[in-house]
């Protein structure tokens, strides 16, 4: 049968959106377009009363010890929450479903639970959290920007949310995400593209794009994101953000949509962001104090180390030796981040810690390792199926209820004309792709990123000849990507590929290397803001370098320190497999030595 | 170049492994073949010396116990195990590689430290513990039964040697295995076949046959296997002994020499084989006391936890609630079987213990899954690349060097005309096996079992409805395989399955359904002995039954009491994933109920 065109279903989508928000939160006094950064706009456009600022502003540690005395209703921090949300979406375009009655409903409750017993039902009691759309919340859509997704409403919550709630958090807005989640900026033909709110010309990143632009104006004090190649790190870089990406097997990912699925070898994984690392403490203390691994099978039956915590693997946190890994050998990153890179080891040495260079051990090799494991399938397979979804089945299995939406594939994430709300689509190289792997060949790949590695755990473990601390060295300090956001269009990275099919690939999917080259390694790697941002003065663009590559070229020609003006500027601590605890303690220590030479 | 005759590369290597034996070790009283039950010669063949016998009838932590005072010098326990080893092998060829007098060097090291220091060097000061062929050991063969690896020595320790040896173990022989690794019996080219002590008649199981054979014979305290469907497990229980199969990343498997390589999904683990839990704990707690997670990319930073030990998550192990699966809807075990699950259900009953029925969820299923994972590019790929190494390569990948060895693949595992050093051979269906598996079918399989996990999860997780402890089933008793050992080429268990791929798989590997559903799921399972072994007078052929399937009424007609008289029976339990603490424990409910109850 004829379906209804598919920009007819996403208009409608939206007008759905629309409407279940109070009509007394649409703002009259939205600044022009043209207007690029709009944090400040929240506090000022007359919607907030003075305490809604007051608990929105407020970080997740202070909001739980408020909540839990009773001194703020989880009703009203919910509140202030949804309506700072609202706005927010306003300005960037940030949300894509909006269940606000139901959290206040639960919020109520809660309340009256705390009211009746004195207790809080669990260490996250009436915080309100986001999610990214692709986390199913029963009765809710997860369409992850597929128009034939939309009206598929969860029948049951992921096991993530069910964790979550259990310790006492509010789901109240789901966030947008790009077309097949795969891009590392945020864009579909439902929801449209969210902006950086601190210049609206960037992009926010992605793929939990969404996430970072609400949270970054503080429209959700806590919200999960997921992360395969970058997309919790990426979007908590971009804007000035702290972003986790935990080890396989932390937080529960069950019940989840998804892409491409089935694959075992690299799998995302949730994440928290937020304005603190109290935000992300929280976060995972909370998750596996519910023994999430009694709620998914792929979660490691590991409970909250205070020991990890307090560093004892560490020398007690004394005095640790960071690496500093100055650039990866595959992209020199651009000059903001050197210079946040440079400040990170003066705060460091400041603090009576000790900084050394960090080799990087063959990066491009684990780059490729990751795209080739994540899409082995994809080609032939895999991706005809999604283009499937795209043009022609209305329900996935279900070709007799076959329906033609002719939602097309997106091609490029640049703007048409200029225009944020139109990109350029198609499916270059669709009908001159190459078969998909054979499972044989997928091995092959996965014996070799198995071999790297272990390579890697060997020169990581041979850096104790270097540290003097007696350890190896306990954190790397690494960019978070290889640029600040960039404007739309801009985040992409091409990685050079023996590969076949990665030649295909390059045209729809630039990996950020940066971040990818942890989940390859399946590394905690936490993302902090420096507290800079791209200085024109001092981040002057430098003479051309000699170029590892064609995509470091591309790289070096993309700065213009007038177009990233602005942008926040973020590095990464990365520990090892399953080493959240530490993590979260060692980006304690980075954040604090940062704030007390910046201040 | 025409190569030499696998047949005589065969017996040189043979000859080989005859001369590093002391020549006074070599017995002339050895008994007469068709002698099945052989496990009290070592005691009475005379070689032993008294003290000797006593040492190697002690278990594990007996003679930790003992070396760690220095009342036993670690030198006279290597001595003694050694040649109760050579004895062993004389009986039911169990070895492959003999390395004693590095094994005596080793130990005279560990004496002198211990009298230098007063201390030991950790848990398993001077413990011989021997290993599956295919555990590198440096500068020793790992020809995991393939003429064409003989003279490969390994250039580096596997990672669980280096930390055993860390924590005091002494490596002094490795152990034989089956042509592929991939059978439940234990039969190469090269070594040929090892025989169970109890009867020789019968099969020792596989693929960890050869530790099996000798540890039953106490020709080792301890042995390491290897278990992707049961190859630990099995052998344990064929020959009245115990066996772990932890969960995946609890120990480390890197370096080891591997058959299917770069299959991320269900991997293959190594596991402690012993006489005792004490022998099962001590390993499993001296291997992550050595933080196994910085020599293995691939292991979870959990340590030894000694609340979930304490059955924490178990009430304290106050009343458990087990749950007795009878069957497995898919084969019904044998007589014997049956009445070892109606005796530990009797044992843990009066033990104060509730015992409820186990309702399997589609073993099935999960025996599919775990089976099309594994196999996914076995059939195009590689199995013609094994059959290359075998037929063409003498190193792999090098097919300039190519030399034509000529050695033949195993097509079953019945002895010609009788004679156990002989089995059929041949590729069944060789020229006309289907391709291979897509990346994207690949990826179906392993969501598919994805899925499966979650629902067996589920499944466990409403057992809380059932048990009146206010939890769910604490673990499951279940058989440990379809039968006791079998007679030799008997050891076999067809499953169905639609996959076109799998009906040519079932040609050379019938795999063990009531081990293998739990290496789908991942949960640790345990085997123990329970003190009982075949009774033809007690375990009697039952009138046939609505058999499930075929290989289910092939099992059924398998059966002959007379055949199977005196083999060990065996019954598991199991945990969830990564519980090994709490399965160790109970285990040692499980245990000593038994023993309390039978004795």
């Amino acid at each position: 049968m004829a379906a209804k065109d598919w920009t007819v279903l996403a208009t409608e989508k939206r007008a759905l959106q629309e409407a279940v928000v109070p009509n007394d939160w649409i703002l009259q006094n939205l600044p022009p377009k043209d207007t690029l950064n709009v944090m400040d706009f929240p506090e000022n456009c007359g919607l907030l009363t003075a305490r809604e600022i007051w608990i929105t502003n407020t970080e997740v540690t202070g909001l739980l010890e408020k909540l839990s005395k009773g001194v703020w209703s989880a009703v009203e921090v919910t509140t202030a929450f949804a309506k700072r949300a609202v706005i927010a979406h306003q300005l960037v375009n940030c949300l894509t479903e909006i269940f606000i009655d139901r959290a206040l409903k639960r919020a109520a409750e809660l309340d009256e639970y705390l009211k009746t017993t004195g207790k809080v039902v669990g260490s996250l009691h009436g915080l309100p959290i986001s999610f990214k759309d692709q986390v199913s919340i029963k009765g809710v859509e997860s369409t992850i920007g597929y128009v034939s997704y939309i009206g598929r409403y969860a029948e049951k919550n992921a096991a993530l949310v069910d964790v979550l709630e259990s310790c006492g958090a509010i789901p109240y807005v789901k966030t947008n995400v790009p077309q097949t989640l795969m891009w590392g900026e945020t864009y579909n033909h439902i929801f449209r593209r969210s902006l950086n709110p601190y210049n609206r010309s960037l992009t926010t990143g992605g793929s939990s794009g969404g996430e970072g632009a609400l949270i970054a104006l503080r429209g959700s004090p806590l919200g999960v994101g997921s992360d395969i190649a970058g997309s919790v790190r990426v979007p908590a870089a971009f804007n000035g953000l702290y972003g986790l990406r935990p080890s396989q097997g932390r937080v529960p990912y069950a019940g989840c949509v998804n892409t491409l699925e089935g694959q075992d070898s690299v799998l995302s994984v949730l994440g928290p962001i937020s304005h603190s690392l109290g935000g992300i403490k929280g976060f995972i203390k909370g998750v596996v104090s519910q023994k999430p691994w009694l709620k998914d099978p792929l979660v490691v039956r590991k409970p909250w180390n205070e020991e990890e915590y307090l560093l004892a693997d560490h020398g007690e946190g004394k005095q640790l030796c960071f690496g500093v890994m100055w650039d990866d050998e595959v992209v020199l990153p651009h000059p903001p981040i050197i210079r946040a890179l440079q400040e990170t080891k003066r705060a460091l040495l400041a603090a009576g810690h000790q900084v050394i260079d960090w080799k990087p051990l063959k990066h491009g090799e684990l780059n490729r390792a990751l795209v080739s494991c994540s899409f082995a399938s994809s080609v032939l397979c895999s991706l005809e199926r999604l283009v499937d979804r795209l043009y022609c089945w209305r329900r996935r299995g279900l070709p007799n209820g076959a329906v033609s939406f002719g939602e097309p594939l997106i091609a490029e994430m640049y703007p048409v004309d200029g225009d944020v709300d139109r990109v350029v689509t198609g499916i270059p190289g669709h009908r001159a792709m190459p078969p998909g792997m054979s499972a044989y060949d997928a091995w092959q790949v996965q014996k070799k990123r198995r071999d790297l590695r272990e390579e890697y755990l060997e020169h990581w473990n041979a850096s104790i000849k270097l540290t003097g601390t007696g350890r190896p060295v306990d954190a790397i300090i690494a960019p978070a990507a290889h640029c600040t956001a960039p404007p739309h269009g801009g985040n992409r990275n091409v990685i050079r590929s023996t590969l076949v099919f990665t030649h295909f690939l390059l045209n729809i999917y630039r990996p950020p290397v940066y971040s990818m080259v942890w989940n390859a390694l399946d590394y905690t790697a936490l993302v902090l803001p420096t507290g800079l941002s791209v200085d024109p003065v001092l981040d002057l663009k430098k003479p051309p370098h000699t170029f590892f590559n064609d995509s470091d070229k591309a790289n070096y020609e993309l700065y213009d320190p007038e177009h990233f003006k602005g942008a926040p500027i973020a590095v990464q601590v990365v520990g090892r497999n399953l080493e959240e605890e530490a993590v979260i303690a060692m980006g304690e220590i980075v954040d604090s030595a940062l704030k007390s030479t910046l201040q």
